[in-house]
């Protein structure tokens, strides 16, 4: 469904509740039967028509379309719905999406729900809710199904249709010994086109790519992205499988983790809210640390600046070719760094690789350099009609810029990576930052030393 | 597999080969069963090796292997091999693979596989390398299951057993109509808990979400994204089935598409090859357009320093805070456009919360202003002993710099996107270049209305 259709439901809901046409309006929501679209259509109504049309929702579908909701829309139908419809819709929920929504939900509404769960489940949830955030652990789901190796594939197939999950985790059914460790997976295909009688221990795979509990979700999405699997067991320290993460969830962290380093990259801290449901204060806390720091070594900038008054105060054109001399820098230490960064995250090379990649930026630089000084050096002399000293040292300064800032670009990323600290936090503002200061040393460095004074 | 291992198994294969151990490495080779890996091993082995090794798999483990290789190695070993054995290989790659490898393989090769293979294969190959790069039509794979409306759940299964195919793609089974339309889907867990004598056409879910052959990738990305479907199918204006998709080709999608964005934003032009096949020159080229852009238009800042001379030499001073103003500037602006660009990408929001988004960041730019040029005040009268009329012409400078770059970086990415452009190729380097001269137009501005000249 587009965007166009979603309004146009929603203009039409609305109209049918001012008209108290209710009978109307449940059969129309009845007739939808996306979970996707119906939250999507009902997340931007007003709290009172939003709960009217959600509770016209069959139960088990209201839990879907709960679990597909914003977390901001989520806690709008929380804080108006009665305490047993609460637990009911909890209830109705999938593991993995119950230990979501009480990962983020107040406090309150967590110790509500969980006077409503059996011991047990509550034992349950509470150790989920001890992994780590973003963990493999925080994302995994415990609806999987387990196989003995000594089973056939008749009685699996019969185990399967028993437990009977609607849930995609069943297409891959792990293994395990009796010491509860994961000794092979088998997939439901397989099951389905294998002879009846043939034993697991037979036709599973044993060379199991799995998570451990507390490795991060950037590294369980490289796995995803890697071995392009539609599921992935999650196991302790033991090797015991402990719950199953399935692609649907790591589709969104792909996303969000990109986000992420978009955000760090323009120097704002990041943060896990939508946009539109953030307050103009919430977001000038992202963003003014970065500001306050980069500002604050912007006046070292202007110190050097300052120091060489002497030489601006005798050539006042050199001062012109500041912004382009600084942004050249900084624009082509970004481009170092951005490709830099972005390829460490994606896993495309490695520590490793850092010293052919310097190597590689360098070359880069003499070439980017090379033409840039020439297309300037052309332009002062015959467009702008420079004096040719000042030309050639603005040229030679341009060229320096360009190959320093290239290998800057590619280096400090690197190095921040090496000290097992996040790349992305070298932002490119960062680096211009830095890039800017060393290229007024050189410009002005040139100029103390060749200009008549 | 991590990295360290793949090492170790080269290191260990090359000394097998050193030695002339070919019987010692047929069998380690075999003992490798996850293909993912096998391609990593042997990418970073030199050519001659890397075939010896390709060689002793068995044919079909070959041919994964080699789809999962990057298209440089498969060019390594496509110039190496004989044209039987290529043919060999290609025979035996799924449908979709087989096309993608055919789209980038330069011309010889292509007209040598096509050559190889059956009338009515190579049409249908055709066909499919026909759809424009990156649309849906060159993504999808023919290999999948359509029932029929009136097959029993029983039929169905054992028409799945006599297809066999051995691909993920047959979790979810498409349902044809006489005329070939799409009417609806079953996933196979469904057929394997259903009772065996139900008629497909009772099971089946009507309300499909399907793609056309002419989406683009971002667009089915999105889909995917949105959805957290297995596979989606792709139908022709006539609403008839021409193949599906599978998450799996959708996950390095979702990850390219980020990368090429942040490529954008950094002013790189993107290319579709990694970074370590690339040439200097190459990435050079990729590079050189914008920063000569950026370069010359950095001169129109540099001319309105120039312009206003007559005040830098009365007051000098006002020259060291030009950094600090423009840096600020571009920081703050590329904050908002990173945000609004990223936002605008992943569908967060859309052209018409427009007004909301400009309104917001304006009050976030005051936010963030107002305590920038507090702060900057404060240092300048107590810590640098600033004159306090320029640290007022200053601090308000600052603050109308944020506002209005806050402001801009919001707005500019927008206008592009609503002109149908890709709002990426709005560089905060680009926005950074147009604050600049919006800052120093207001500086020196007001500069030269309040301080005696």
């Amino acid at each position: 469904m587009e965007y166009q259709e979603y309004k146009e439901y929603r203009d039409y809901f609305k109209s049918l509740i001012e008209k108290k046409e209710l009978k109307e309006l449940k059969e129309s929501v009845s007739e939808l039967s996306n979970v996707v679209d119906i939250a999507e259509i009902i997340e931007d109504m007003e709290d009172k028509d939003m709960l009217l049309v959600f509770r016209m929702l069959p139960k088990d579908k209201s839990a879907e379309v709960f679990s597909y909701m914003e977390l901001n829309d989520q806690l709008r139908i929380v804080n108006s719905i009665t305490d047993k419809e609460l637990s009911e819709i909890i209830d109705e929920l999938y593991f993995d999406d119950r230990i979501d929504i009480l990962e983020e939900m107040p406090a309150n509404v967590v110790t509500k729900v969980l006077k409503g769960t059996p011991v047990n489940e509550r034992k349950l949830i509470n150790e989920f809710l001890r992994y780590p955030e973003n963990s493999a652990g925080s994302l995994m789901t415990i609806e999987y199904v387990v196989l003995k190796p000594e089973m056939t594939v008749k009685e699996a197939l019969d185990h399967i249709k028993e437990v009977g999950m609607d849930k995609e985790t069943i297409y891959t059914c792990y293994v395990e010994n009796e010491y509860k460790m994961l000794i092979g997976f088998v997939s439901l295909r397989t099951l389905v086109v294998s002879d009846e009688s043939k034993k697991i221990k037979d036709i599973m795979i044993e060379d199991v790519v799995s998570v451990n509990t507390l490795e991060d979700q950037e590294e369980v999405a490289d796995a995803f992205v890697k071995y392009g699997y539609i599921a992935l067991p999650v196991v302790d320290g033991e090797y015991r499988l402990c719950g199953i993460i399935t692609f649907d969830d790591i589709m969104d962290i792909v996303e969000s983790e990109a986000t992420e380093d978009f955000h760090k990259m323009a120097a704002i801290n990041p943060s896990e809210d939508e946009y539109l449901d953030q307050t103009p204060w919430q977001l000038s806390k992202n963003r003014i640390p970065w500001l306050l720091i980069l500002m604050i070594s912007a006046t070292f900038t202007g110190g050097i600046i300052n120091r060489y008054n002497y030489i601006l105060v005798e050539y006042m054109i050199l001062n012109s070719f500041v912004p382009m001399m600084t942004d050249t820098g900084g624009n082509s230490g970004s481009q170092s760094s951005t490709i830099v960064i972005r390829a460490l995250a994606t896993g495309e090379i490695g520590l490793s690789d850092a010293m052919r990649v310097m190597f590689k930026e360098v070359k880069v630089g003499i070439i980017c350099g090379g033409i840039l000084s020439f297309v300037n050096f052309l332009r002062l002399i015959f467009i702008a009609n420079i004096d040719r000293t000042i030309a050639v040292l603005v040229s030679i300064t341009m060229f320096i810029t360009v190959v320093l800032s290239k290998f800057l670009g590619a280096a400090l990323p690197m190095l921040v990576k090496r000290m097992n600290l996040d790349p992305a936090i070298m932002a490119s503002a960062l680096i211009t930052t830095i890039i800017d200061s060393v290229v007024l040393l050189i410009y002005f460095g040139l100029a103390a030393s060749f200009l008549p004074l």
